[in-house]
């Protein structure tokens, strides 16, 4: 398990990174911290197999094998209380809620939860055009897409974002403009690792933006707060016990 | 302004019952304060006017107004953060978001927002049947609706919830059993006030019960945590400068 | 009870305004009179309280409740056959139907049908911007949004319409070319007093334009040609009996 | 033209029922004229051609175009303010109104439409189980299917209803209790030709009770003061002028 | 019946042309013909009466009723294994189903069955902006609407496609890049008789383009292999019998 | 690659079993080959790791993977003309069609739409009550929920199925029974390898049954004929050049 250490405490919420880019991790790991209340420690975790960026349905479908196949072989003696996926968009979120018992969050989801709770109609602006459509699904099955005004965007690669940050923000200025147009009046970033651009992108267009991470987190600490945990009836219970050849794939390594 | 004193502290989150009941402002307070973080205030305030409970459009309308109008009479001393709206399926939440600019949690939201993310189809169980179709109408609105298997009434009233607790334990869990029978995986208690009947609800039906007050205020607590703040451009612009004939209704008393 | 006194007559429907200006009180009832049956009176109201208009959720919510406040204090010698809520896009309607046993017709609802049944798909053109959103929720809640190509706004203020009559007609149609383009074959007029730019409307886009006021009106008169009444059972039972502190709001004064 | 003849007076509207029963067009027009105003005239129509009821899909299409042979066959002297198309769930609307200018008003809608004014969620009542689908279809493609709960058959052909009265009436009551179980505050009566039974059906159920073919009358009464004409822009244009081999088929008899 | 003669073989797929034009009826044979399996044999099949092309909800509905009459009154001799209603966006196919056992494909619903297995997001290009309206209805009862990102329009009549090729394939061109311009990865040809424009609408806008005719048909093969035959259970069951004064239309010429 | 052995001859269709079992494999691929045409070879695939069945949201995430892993490593010399996902309600097809260009067909997809061309309501009856949602959940993201009435769950296990015989279409007719009652006229057999259950229950209930399988496969030939290809632009546009640490996860054992 390639997991960036925790930083102690008592509640721990594990902040699961959909690619196996560390530095993305990291930088999830950072944003998610800044935000976690003071007892909280964050665990960030990433998957030891899988592509270094997701951008698109084969990578998702990728990921969502990767992290379930982490959360399958995390050691016993990580004790976990909430997992975050922090992939936009990304596919597992069902998995991870039929395997566990504690709360599982997905960044999509809450965080067009906040934009919902902000604004009337709300805009994600994204990294690709190819993945807009995956994003549209996402909120869909979600039951979050009625709301939405639309999906834009930026047209960079989710590892180009931040490489030119004057760019990255004109690009995802751009973006918002675009949703606000088409009548949003808080904005999604729709991409994990984007903390660094939502104030200046707040400042640039006077609407509320919601990091998808930072939504994750504190919507993970008010399910503790609530002391819930996820349904274990029905479409979420617990994985029937059978053979699986070759799974979980890491272990064989 | 009939404020329960505050209990002190940093971050002050107001928990406005929308009813002239004391009684249940207290309780409603109670509940917010157990599972509000350490250093958050819990403001618990009701309007000076209007009903003792609302159950039906009438006095749901009636209390939006009535809660606008405590809003808009705050006396300036009282510095809050954010505003939780804790009357389940009521009206008014938008004209609060206009005229704030701070995070703006109508219960009725979270709680549907909770139980989407601990289950996969949710059901609502309320007191009585008159409000379904209000609920209902709530959560379409809000975009909240397309997960939600239906909403079921125990036949009590507002103010009967509690005063024989084994019958409205025994009625929520009969209305609990039809939502889970229709699909649901996880309910909500779609009622202010009801945190007592929570966890015996959640032992007797084996799925997680949503307190909404409990979601509300930790939602509430989330976007803090985010630094988020109400969008003021579109539908929630502040509103209009303009003459408003005996308004606010309080201050000519 | 600042009511425009009644014409005489026999069947009486009372048209209320949501806004506190006699001036368009008295535009809406002359409006509603040029449509009315030969044997309907015509009572022009207005609420005692509240905003002198409404545009925007906050002033939304106000006037609802200063409307039921209205027709909960109304002489006992003033009798209605039917009542038109004649505020576009305003809330409260379902409150009216809980109170009374006449028929109860939003003007957003029926001009929406009359707009349904003229032409394929239609569009609402209205005064602000801001007021989109409230519209568009108005439409959904009442199950009539399907039919609905968008909501374009004049950008003008309710109380500026009809000031410089010429760049009203100007404004208004740049909105109903927005509509069109987006695919509406009629419009609805989305604000009551419209009256006087109909005709210009229609003239110069050629497609039917449906004032607010007048569907209205002419719906309340189909209802009571049929014998019917508002349902009395479910959502719009009467409101129960209890106690409401320092409601009606009027009577205190 | 098999015209039941007109009462004489100033406006007219023409009635038709879509198929050949001279029996059902006559119970029809006395139905429409007991709710139409003093000095409209009905024009009770029904095609020369197609079933003696229409009770399917198969019969509905026939219908259809068996009514545009007689709209479009109606001789000159015949002058129509409005039609009401009184065959409940059939289809042809939209070509009556690419055909004409006046109002075309489909029974189907109109009774919908009064249905949800006065209520909050509405049931159907109909004939026979095989036309549910039907009807289903067209008040989804009508978009007004979002407040109904759904379409009951009380098992009786179209013609069957009134042989047997008392047996009709208990099986429409059977009917309605399902649609109100189903969540109904208020029915429609699904079929034209069915006004004897509504007063019975209101008594008995205790909701209000929309008898189709008087929502369409009074709902073409309604439009018509408004001074109001069919879109001729877009999808109700009208029919392109070209070759039509044997049509109007009823001509070349 | 003024059928193009089978060309031999086992199975025999109907494919009708909606309109009375046997140069579009040879076309749409042709199509059909190009992707039908080795041993089957497609009968080309035109009404007997009704308009030379369907633009329009009025043509569409005498079309609808003219190929139920052809459809009823096929002589016996003539065995037909599927039928295929090569009629895009028109009337009738659930009015087949009911008359029929075998199964009846709407070239409407096969090509967007065909469009969303092969992209995500699927736009229909079609002749004249009149009948998009008619093509979403349509596409909306058949529940195949949700991935439709819009109906564009070449703005060319049904039979003015194909008289100037390279005019036709530049109308056509512009109104796919609108679709794919809002959202659209594969388009669907909405039109019978357009199999010429399909390879160079492919290659010219390098997306997926779906020939409804070929569509069909091959989806009526599909369905055939399965051994499938029409539900004659609720809506679908057989036509009541019942006098239906001159029906079938055609036998009294 | 545990692929059985190809049956010879032009086209070829790989029928993708999504679990590792392969009794079921074979019996898809029997299935498969029960409905393919004349020259089509049929390839039965499996993947070489993951679930021996595949019974909730965590299993299918594994197989989504585990069959695009296979489809990635598939030997050179194996050339494929379409995909069928094999797997009834499971995760991956977009995957699919994003690394394939040539057609894929989801066997969900395809059994809807064969039962949307076949009956007005189509309902699913399956396994064990735990995959309904996710089924739910893959039709809707589909596009093709709407007319679906229900998924009724068998409550026998994949592998189950078969075991006793008797027992099985017993369970399966119950269930086919309660989505009649709820207004489906056709039914889906929603899990892949049922192909045996299949005319037993039609002829239990007297309506149409779609295996999906045998829609797979002939909706695969229906788009072959067509020569129709996915789409390469916007969502399925090829996955992006990048590191995939441990991908595909075959090659490494």
């Amino acid at each position: 398990m390639t997991a960036v250490v925790g930083d102690g405490g008592g509640r721990c919420i594990a902040v699961v990174n959909c690619n196996t880019s560390s530095e993305m991790t990291r930088e999830i790991a950072a944003g998610a911290r800044a935000v976690a209340a003071p007892g909280t420690e964050i665990l960030g975790l990433q998957p030891v197999w899988g592509p270094t960026s997701a951008e698109g349905f084969y990578d998702s479908f990728i990921t969502a094998a990767a992290v379930l196949d982490l959360l399958t072989t995390l050691p016993a003696e990580v004790e976990i209380d909430a997992v975050v996926m922090a992939g936009f968009g990304e596919h597992g979120r069902e998995g991870a809620r039929e395997l566990l018992e504690c709360p599982v969050v997905d960044i999509t989801e809450a965080a067009a939860m906040h934009a919902m709770l902000l604004g009337h109609r709300y805009g994600v602006v994204t990294t690709l055009p190819r993945v807009r459509g995956q994003i549209e699904d996402s909120l869909l099955v979600a039951g979050l897409a009625q709301r939405c005004v639309g999906v834009e965007a930026a047209d960079l690669g989710v590892l180009e974002v931040g490489r030119d940050h004057a760019r990255t923000v004109a690009a995802f200025v751009a973006a918002g403009e675009r949703a606000i147009g088409a009548g949003a009046d808080v904005l999604v970033l729709g991409c994990a690792g984007f903390t660094a651009v939502r104030a200046e992108l707040a400042a640039a267009l006077a609407v509320p933006v919601v990091d998808a991470v930072s939504a994750g987190v504190t919507t993970a600490e008010a399910l503790l707060a609530c002391g819930s945990r996820t349904s274990k009836v029905g479409a979420y219970a617990r994985p029937l016990t059978k053979a699986r050849t070759g799974w979980p794939v890491a272990v064989g390594w």
